[in-house]
């Protein structure tokens, strides 16, 4: 089973709600996965995953200052991630707000690392967004998230 | 009074309304306004205006071709719009749909003539999106694009 | 071997300097190999190929509007392109001038259509740039490339 | 006169040595001019200056980690930074090593703020952009971001 890691951070719970239906998506589609909050979390575990998912609330338009410097730390193991896929969800507070923006800021540092991403034709075309709590719409395209990356990940890894 | 045109693209219609609440903006906002489908409209026409809105509908991710073309055949005139004032507004079929990334495709063609862009702190902070057909809230939010172009063309060049 | 189509737009000669090394790379990567000016090519052409990778010089700092009328135009065949490899390139006239601006444009073209991009851990992190025409160095950028998108192709495909 | 504030983050030297170049841009164009390391300044002296021009190294293609964390906690001044004049610019170690996605990255949390962004005609379309240390080029476009934001900084607000 490919090996996949959710994570989030989450202040009001909103991203939080997120990261669980992606981590449902990623077991549904065949994953071993981990579910874990940033703060919990060493960049040398993400040596440990074949797919590696982040998500964050949007704060001035881009990821969180928490998970932007987890990935800044992660420089120590640069090359390391090569190949590994990656995957990304993003809460706001408004349709406009960012989220968008939000998701390619995670993609942009997940390609940095020489990761592998796959977007979607439908709906949420980058990654997951939702407008505060998920409704049962943005959990859905959260679940698809994760399917989606367990399931390149098995082909690559397994 | 600021010379406001709005130019917008459209093939359902639904950019076309939001053009519309983008005029009635700039209206509000004390400009004088042109509205015009960007079919109909030939680049030199740019020169005479303070502030430009570009709107279209998002087409894989990023503005529609027959906006991207106008663009590129506005390169006649390159150098000359520095300095005026620009804004942008986009359609899209979903949450997460690709509407961001369409505003902010323009706002880049936008910043590579050298015009002037202003932010919203509060819900569609680079430009005016919207899901399909706008609804009161997109439409408020198209509005106030308008608004806030005039506003700072009247300051600029008024 | 997995198939790969290399397409590009290009007026003054720069980019299809770029495609010929992108294509040079993607043969030294095991693939097969069809090198095309996208106004020789037609939107159906995409279904044959494993891996699409498409180049562009820098409009307005996104793909320039030849390419993306080309993509619009894929409309027809969405969802058909779903889990391809994709990968970009862009020639720009200064540092700083765009290059990655419109490498991203590309890949999110290709994202809305449900494709695999993989990042790069050095270097040119998108896709490869070029400044004018390719140097020694920008040459080595668009082989690697060909090769990274051939290498994936042929994990996925063959 | 306009008060201009530069403020940047630096580990190596190159992108303070941008800062240098930007500060004297600002002073060229009329400005009074303070240039603070990021770790030296609280975002409440945001509100005394009429432009801010931000600039960090490239990490992961976007702002570093320590410029991220600062602008996050300026969220307990949101909207009163609104129609103040920004600015960008960003160090890397490559040509299509993530500048420009990095120069993108702030003007976009500046507009989330409500700022205002002027673009560039020539060469650095959307801020200043250097290969590790600045050459005399690089100098030149820092000067240049710094001039742009004094002079329209001027406009609005003297």
């Amino acid at each position: 089973m490919a090996k996949i890691l959710v994570i989030y951070y989450s202040r009001s719970g909103n991203t939080r709600k997120m990261a669980e239906a992606v981590a449902k998506g990623a077991k549904d589609g065949g994953g071993e996965v981990t579910l874990k909050d940033v703060k919990e979390c060493e960049p040398k575990e993400l040596l440990e995953y074949d797919g590696i998912i982040a998500g964050s609330p949007t704060y001035y338009g881009i990821v969180a200052g928490e998970m932007k410097n987890f990935f800044d730390r992660s420089v120590k193991h640069h090359g390391k991630l090569e190949g590994k896929v990656g995957g990304a969800f993003a809460s706001a507070m408004a349709l406009g707000g960012g989220n968008e923006t939000t998701v390619m800021s995670i993609l942009q540092m997940m390609l940095v690392h020489g990761m592998i991403i796959q977007g979607k034709t439908k709906k949420n075309h980058y990654g997951a967004v939702s407008i505060n709590a998920p409704d049962e719409e943005a959990w859905e395209e959260c679940r698809q998230v994760g399917i989606r990356v367990a399931t390149l990940s098995g082909k690559l890894f397994e």
